[in-house]
């Protein structure tokens, strides 16, 4: 068991290239980590110190001026875990340099532009980390499942979408897509319990259930989605989330994971410290 | 000691009615909290689950189509503590209900607006928490202290400031504003640290030590903003920060108090319960 975080998680959990079937994968799996839900929480834990460490770097390289920056994309259906992950691994930053956006339907003026126009405005900036908490995937998941658009322009947005990332990428984002893996019986579970509970009830609403009914489309639309846009600068993670202690840790430590890789370091000042030091201590 | 937080810390902060004399308020004093540090970090980590409770049920009113927030304004002079209270007091709520916005020099697009444009465009939403590390009084206090605006103009904007408040206030935001008052020996300090550390120095700018030849002009500036600007609707707090932990506390538990008072609760659904749960489990 390591010490800290699971290794190389990226490396278990990515998926293709070519056709995904997500039956094949399991959600109830624990890739990489043979603890149990004691040891898979103080290893969470532990990452804290590394993860901040990492953040606060890449916030003073965006300070003086460099270009980096990461974005984690959160995709799962009702009840897989977005917020927990939220909650729980990006908890674990400095809120200060963290940029949040959770996409609901679009407005009346989002529609009236491309599909893209509100994604773009929530990007990240240099040095930032950003949380997307669902994205301009479902422009082409519920857009295709309930025939919210033509066939054709979904479509288009599939070549849209790789576009724009390798902009994104090139512009110094490193982009992490993350789909979280639920089983149709554990939606069930976690529907129940939002209404067992009077502090969850709030969260639940009638049409979640009518949704399930077309749990098997969306998860053909997730596979389309998982083998269209997966590629070289902008890969697909799919996380087995019914534990969602696995869930969480296996997110941070894929975070974890992309920020040593892009080797950050704090940057050298271009003043003379010794001369600072006397101007304030004459 | 109180087991979590300070007890109406609000009141023993709130500065006024009246003239404020910043040379009068100790900035080593730690006001309803005679524990250590020690103790004052163990304080605050109580505070978390109160914190997050309060939160949930802000974040579900909003969900359900409540429109109160809350804003907390952050002031103080560089290295005056903001950074640290949005990671260590902000960093105790879910991120995913928190919204951050650090305000620096306005770029040319918002200089070409009103002051407040920048600013209205980053309140929180319904249900959200909202900080502001600086704000619209750096357009009274820089501006003043530098000359970056004529006189009868930072006039109208103390009008403007409190016009603005007054409606969001009415609108559903709950204001909170914290100066943090530190002492120019810890500043010097302050300064001194950051250049003594190398993961500290991308922090420092030679011109942070220019500013501390206008350090008695901020002080005055600071005192028309606390006189002006100290409404019913949106008061002011001065909060003694030269002891970080002190700082910390003292806001997680201004924050606290404030959310109390909004008397939160989880919100009724109108749904049937029972029947909902009949269809997951026929």
């Amino acid at each position: 068991m390591p010490s800290t975080g699971i290794d190389n998680i990226g490396g278990l959990l990515k998926v293709g290239p070519g056709p995904v079937e997500l039956k094949d994968i399991d959600p109830n799996g624990h890739p990489g980590f043979e603890g149990d839900k004691k040891a898979g929480k103080a290893a969470l834990a532990e990452l804290e110190d590394e993860l901040v460490d990492l953040q606060t770097k890449l916030s003073a390289e965006g300070y003086v001026g460099g270009h980096r920056r990461l974005l984690l994309v959160l995709q799962g259906t009702d009840t897989s875990g977005k917020g927990g992950v939220v909650k729980h691994a990006v908890g674990l930053f400095n809120p200060g340099g963290v940029r949040i956006k959770s996409f609901g339907a679009p407005t009346k003026e989002e529609l009236a532009q491309d599909f893209l126009w509100r994604i773009e405005k929530e990007s990240p900036a240099a040095g930032q980390i950003g949380i997307f908490d669902r994205s301009h995937y479902e422009d082409v998941l519920i857009a295709k499942v309930r025939k919210l658009a033509p066939a054709k322009e979904v479509e288009r947005r599939f070549d849209a979408i790789n576009d724009f990332e390798r902009r994104l990428t090139e512009e110094g984002t490193t982009i992490v897509k993350c789909m979280l893996h639920i089983s149709e019986d554990e939606q069930r579970e976690r529907l129940l319990a939002r209404l067992d509970r009077p502090t969850k009830r709030w969260k639940f609403k009638p049409e979640d259930i009518d949704e399930r009914a077309y749990w098997d489309e969306y998860q053909a639309a997730y596979q389309d989605v998982l083998e269209r846009c997966n590629t070289e600068w902008a890969p697909w993670y799919v996380v087995p989330s019914n534990r969602k202690w696995y869930r969480t840790l296996a997110i941070a430590s894929l975070l974890r994971d992309k920020l040593r890789a892009m080797d950050l370091s704090f940057p050298a000042v271009d003043y003379d410290v010794e001369e600072q030091k006397r101007r304030l201590r004459p």
